[in-house]
């Protein structure tokens, strides 16, 4: 149905569409309780989730948000509301965006919440890096330790004391607005990773028509990761099929000069396929590559 | 929290931002099963209904839709999904509006649906009409009959034979996009009936701090309605305060030339407070204007 080459096909993290000189960038996503939320969690902190992963949409394209507007299904807290409304105050500062409108809607009051948001940014490059751009011989990157927010939820329901970076990495993921506007004008290709590394590059891959080699044991793991799951190839594979991360994945040229700390983790060729390294032998694709909507 | 000029205090149907040379218009509004629509409501409707709406305060300030997009919630009906795609397959080339993104996302299966759209336009007037332009003197219009929505979906709950036109009007309202166009250059203040004529006016007679009086007996009834529910001014009060109309209402000089049909209904003054008159004489204020959110 989104034929309109704005959608990108709808394989994209965010449509790009021209009006007129102004090139914006749209993503809308929601967050329903007990799927992407647990009920448990502080309200302040779902309004900054709310906002980040559509924040981090924005950012894979290297775009500067210009505002948001909020969908908000009330189910009679009023307490979890005010909260709701504290943390999303918080995090509009932070990020410098404003919230331009909305709508607040009755639901059930048994009903699970649902939450939607839609981000609209610009973008001053001619063709805002795509998820399909990624040309054979380049290199995978990923901006910084992965698998820290499957982390903080798995310590969480396995109800064990979670680390504070860890629930932050889960809780309140920071996106990479900047670092997405610096990385957009050099890479081939960029997305976001919110389902899994796996997933997220088998799906780049896909998209620009190659094949990629994975070496999991280069996927940064951060000291809190290994200090509770260790660095061995099973943990490697939790983090690298957990999700959450928000961290941005790019393809860019092997000698290039990157303008942000990143770090190398796979390699494109011609072809197609996944495959996945562990000390330089071949292991078996996880049955599970990462979060399938 | 919503402070940037662009949001119009959210006291508006929808926003207004400057993107460089590019003045967009956006808004996003929701529909909850069994609020604002009926679980018997086919999807094919429901899908057309969530798409008009949010036309609808589109036109208000005159803007051409751009672009949509959808969030959407999955409570595992399969049937009643393919119904919606279908419908808003034919909604969206109905208004030749491209669908550019979105989300789907899982609901628990015995939760109410709950859908979100924003909508994006451009509109290239200076300054669109907002809620709050109305002047002193101005004369209040409707673009045509109102309470159509309220009476279909009056005697679908009441199980009675329910006329064509007045169904189509609750489950299929049309969004007046070329309407809102067309006037916007040449009203003061306009907006969309949604919540209901009388609510809908007093609202735009406090953003625009003046009196207005409506002469009730002169909004007009369609031909289905008065058929059904007679034309008294128990009738007329229903008319005015059942919502789902989506006419425009807006402000303009007694004796503007009017690029389009439309029904003179009241008249602003300096002063605050809504009247309302039947056959001449001021009657009581009904205690429900409208749907109050």
């Amino acid at each position: 149905m989104a034929r309109h080459p704005a959608a990108r096909g709808l394989a994209d993290d965010a449509a790009v569409l021209d009006i007129g000189e102004t090139r914006l960038v749209l993503t809308h996503d929601m967050l329903v309780e007990g799927i992407h939320f647990l009920s448990e969690d502080p309200a302040e902190d779902v309004a900054w989730k709310l906002l980040s992963v559509n924040l981090s949409d924005l950012a894979a394209k290297g775009a500067k948000p210009v505002g948001v507007l909020m969908g908000y299904g009330l189910t009679g807290n009023a307490e979890w509301d005010n909260g709701f409304l504290k943390g999303l105050k918080v995090a509009l500062s932070h990020y410098d965006v404003p919230l331009l409108g909305g709508d607040t809607v009755k639901q059930p009051a048994s009903d699970a919440r649902a939450l939607g948001l839609t981000a609209i940014g610009s973008c001053a490059l001619e063709s805002p890096p795509a998820r399909s751009g990624a040309q054979a011989g380049d290199h995978l990157y990923v901006t910084g330790p992965i698998g820290n927010g499957w982390a903080g939820l798995q310590l969480l329901l396995e109800g064990k004391n979670v680390p504070a970076p860890l629930i932050a990495s889960y809780r309140r993921p920071q996106a990479l607005v900047e670092t997405g506007q610096k990385l957009a004008p050099h890479v081939h290709a960029m997305m976001d990773i919110s389902d899994g590394l796996l997933i997220d590059a088998q799906r780049m891959a896909g998209a620009s028509g190659l094949s990629l080699s994975i070496a999991l044991d280069s996927v940064p793991l951060s000291e809190d990761f290994k200090r509770a799951f260790g660095d061995s190839e099973a943990a490697h594979i939790n983090a690298a099929t957990g999700g959450d991360d928000y961290q941005l994945l790019f393809a860019a040229p092997a000698n290039l000069d990157l303008p942000v700390p990143a770090v190398a983790v796979g390699k494109f060729a011609a072809g197609k396929g996944l495959s996945v390294t562990f000390g330089g032998g071949t292991i078996a694709l996880p049955e599970k590559l990462g979060y399938a909507h």
